[in-house]
């Protein structure tokens, strides 16, 4: 028998595994972003996050639930980029007034990605009527783009506190 | 002398050296992207983005120029992994009626990880006061924008074909 062609229902799995990779790598990360942060307030960010995280993480294991598969991660480079330059910086930019604004950009960059590939599984997710995953999608999807939101207010206050004290 | 913590400046130019290698990255992966895609329309959605990259590469040396340093780049895991997953696709998923989805999700994770740092560095550079980088650097942003949203109008299109393929 001809090997069939990959159909929309494998590249939406094999996203579910890139993402559900990531969400478990984010979630080791943030508590040592976390620890590293000056501000009290980036602090708790990166602390409320990782709670919202192992709900996201519970939420891809509902929706590889709806598609009969085990819930499996498979290694994602970009994440893994991603990841390692907010641990890079969090260690060149240590006792520098600048290190918080370096996190937040690291953070906004992770949180652009999963932004980026919620985005596509939804819209995937619609197209192979899987009503469920659409709804558990949405949501994460929609709590990301907060955190983007509130990572970026706290981005502007990050630096005019750093201008203030050069 | 003891070392000095580094600055928002440093950082500045660290995310400048970012994605000036993220987008040079880029502009050798946009025609491959665009020879693998199996829609005309999105084959001249990377084309045209391709000659935008160009455009965006030019003014990124503006930006180094403005701030007296020459253009060099700094290998950034993060865009490599990016890039290489879209050329996994290609292959894994040629002559699949998912590919052109497929590509679609791989150029929009790009896509939003040059919003990601466009956004932060017009935001440092703001704070840092240099006006004509600001203005260049929000030209770009607002580019990757729209491709991003064009890119989001095919993605539903070419689900929609491909269900009806299936």
């Amino acid at each position: 028998m001809a090997k069939q062609p990959k159909q929309l229902d494998e590249l939406f799995h094999e996203g579910l595994k890139d993402i559900y990779f990531a969400e478990k790598k984010i979630l080791t990360a943030l508590p040592k972003l976390a620890k590293a942060a000056q501000s009290e307030e980036l602090a708790s960010a990166f602390e409320k996050h990782c709670t919202e995280t192992e709900e996201h993480v519970a939420r891809l294991e509902q929706v590889f639930e709806l598609i009969k598969q085990e819930p499996h991660g498979k290694t994602c480079p970009a994440i893994m980029g991603l990841v390692e330059e907010g641990q890079e910086i969090a260690e060149e930019y240590k006792d520098s007034p600048a290190l918080d604004a370096g996190l937040l950009a690291a953070a906004q960059a992770v949180e652009h990605y999963e932004i980026a590939r919620y985005g596509t599984l939804r819209t995937w997710a619609q197209e192979l009527g899987l009503k469920d995953a659409v709804g558990l999608l949405s949501k994460t999807l929609e709590e990301e783009s907060k955190t983007d939101k509130l990572l970026n207010k706290l981005a502007e206050k990050s630096v005019n506190r750093q201008a203030q004290l050069a």
